[in-house]
């Protein structure tokens, strides 16, 4: 196939955590039937919360209005200026018109335009790095991606950052971050981006778990930097549960990316759905009904979390540092793999006996080539229970 | 911005159909005050009824039932089962399975992956041919594209065509066409088949309007031929008046290349909106209702291709063969061009004569390099009477 077919479509890979739900499916029913237990499921990225009601029913209204033709390229009116609404009072991002946005298919089709706008280029990120954007949107776009590994404790070895931003036409900066659930502090966003502007380097900033924020601290959107090179994605996904309505916007101070990103969209799919850009009105504006389910979510998040960091703490051995927003915690289980394994089994180790024990997690080597001693344990479908029962397994399974 | 940006962003164009609406929108109040008319717009390729009901029913019950989660890649299994059943019983497909099905954001992003899919390579097509395949899916996937100019009566040089299928990787094929509405007839679609199959070259089978056939004649759907070869695209748009709902899909025997254009879907947009994927599955199982609202909107196109007709057939020195389906007449309207005109003004001087008389249409150099003394005149969203007025003003230009 390699001499007829797009070799980008050739080396792009389903997500290697599709797989582990695949693989989860198979093994669960023998599980179960064996043990009289459930599988614990901490690999999924899902949202348990429903969509919440108002939401439903501005979708419900546009249709019944007839809005059902189609789309304006780039987004309607109406709804860029909820975004800019949304963008000036809590990503503290101003001096932005409808020209800077474009709504899109999720923040992944954001994402994938704005990687799509480097194609055949070089690009960093910091490792450990979201999955999607290793095994889609770089192979997709041809990008020469550079892993930046973040310190042993997810903070920015500066000097490392700044030698590789000497090289590359973009940094992919995730805050807060897919996996580790770092939140980057003000200076280290500030840092960041004042090297990349002094490198003539663009940011793609994604910020699709702005407001899953825990500890009641405040986020800083590297957006709020007034700079031409920063170009953010968001979604609806996280915020709203809102995952399987594919609603996300790109915005770039600069218009002409804008106008770029707005073409590309438009070609690969002539636009958002219509009556769906209502829906997402009604999200983030209705403030008192969508800001009182995002509160309910976030507070049960945070149970969550201080469950499994609590839990997870008690394990002598495993390095742990406490997720600030997102919803996973990115342990080093180093301390349990056997010293003479051999490379290629080190990095499945600790995977393959928790789903020995009913317990499906992500292996490190998943988010690239520097936290392979490293498990995502993702929270965002486990109930307090489920969380137990899995905290207990996991410390068996090393005692 | 050369230096740093994808060159095939660059190169893509918003479609001048677009441009032509925006010059109608600045133009028609100033139409309307001096004349007291309103402008006619034949220009659109947009449908005048609406949704119907029993669609967005199946849409607000799938919402109610919490159907808003991730979707499965490439399609949910219960759509794709709806799809092989009026693949089998509409286009004569026999022997596909799930895997031969891909769901996507409309015919446009079925249409932009299978370009996609032979990015950098060079392909055909019969001009004049639709301006979203030159302005945006060729530029945007770094096509070589060849036209193959169709006779002045839209038969098929078969020789031209052999001389072309020699070079090239891929032949898109548009039946019936956007512009000229000529559906080939099954000689015809097989022997372009043959020839592609004997030169190792895969259809873009593009069938957007494949439900929009007028006197009761039969279609023939390229994908009832059972070669490995054909890529098919389709929409529910134009057959279910659902355009701004974004739901398509794309079908192919080579269960390879679907696999290719899923992982493509994937990593654009992570799938097609839940919920809306219930919705097409009405769309395509409730018969009753969707084939009365089919028929009642095939009757009337029919009335309006049959009056446009008869009024242009009146135009002596006109030019037109009688559109067999889709909703344009593509008349050569090459008589009426001065003949000392410089070529750069030919190709505007019917659209621009019209357009001073507020009739708003599209120049035939839209559809490539071939048919610049034709004009493309939709009536998917013209009315009786408009069309009776607009005949009436296109006959005073040129009487």
């Amino acid at each position: 196939m390699q001499q007829i077919f797009n070799d980008a479509m050739l080396n792009v890979r389903m997500s290697p955590i599709v797989a582990i739900s695949e693989e989860v499916r198979k093994k669960s029913a023998d599980f179960t039937r064996e043990t009289g237990k459930q599988f614990i499921l901490f690999q999924r990225g899902e949202i348990d919360f429903p969509t919440p009601q108002h939401i439903i029913e501005a979708a419900k209204k546009a249709m019944d209005a007839g809005h059902t033709k189609y789309p304006k390229s780039g987004g309607e009116d109406f709804l860029k200026d909820a975004i800019l609404t949304k963008l000036r009072s809590y990503n503290k991002a101003e001096g932005l018109t409808r020209d800077n946005i474009v709504v899109t298919y999720g923040g992944q089709e954001a994402l994938e335009l704005a990687f799509n706008l480097f194609a055949g280029k070089r690009g960093a990120g910091f490792a450990p790095c979201w999955s999607c954007v290793l095994e889609n949107f770089v192979p997709y776009a041809r990008i020469d991606f550079i892993e930046v590994p973040l310190e042993h404790d997810f903070s920015i070895n500066m000097r490392k950052l700044e030698e590789t931003l000497k090289t590359v036409s973009f940094f992919y900066l995730n805050t807060p971050q897919n996996p580790t659930g770092k939140v980057f502090s003000e200076d280290e966003v500030r840092r960041v981006v004042d090297l990349c502007v002094h490198y003539g380097v663009y940011v793609i900033s994604d910020e699709a778990y702005e407001r899953i924020i825990y500890d009641g601290r405040s986020y800083f959107s590297p957006l709020s930097i007034p700079q031409d090179n920063i170009i953010g994605t968001y979604t609806l996904s996280k915020t709203y549960s809102m995952t399987g309505w594919r609603l996300g916007y790109l915005v770039t101070r600069n218009s002409a990316v804008a106008k770029l990103i707005r073409l590309g969209d438009y070609t690969q799919t002539a636009g958002v759905v219509t009556f769906l850009q209502h829906a997402a009105k009604e999200a983030l504006e209705n403030a008192p009904a969508s800001e009182a389910s995002l509160a309910l979510m976030v507070g049960e998040y945070q149970k969550r979390r201080d469950a499994l960091v609590e839990g997870l703490n008690q394990m002598k051995g495993l390095e742990l540092w406490t997720p600030e927003g997102a919803f996973y915690v990115f342990p080093d289980f180093g301390h349990f793999i056997p010293s003479d394994l051999e490379p290629q089994k080190r990095s499945l180790y600790i995977y393959e006996r928790l789903m020995s024990r009913g317990v499906a997690t992500v292996y490190g080597s998943c988010f690239g080539k520097h936290f392979a001693n490293n498990i995502r344990i993702s929270f965002s479908t486990t109930p307090a229970n489920a969380i137990r029962e899995g905290l207990m397994r996991i410390a068996e399974a090393f005692a």
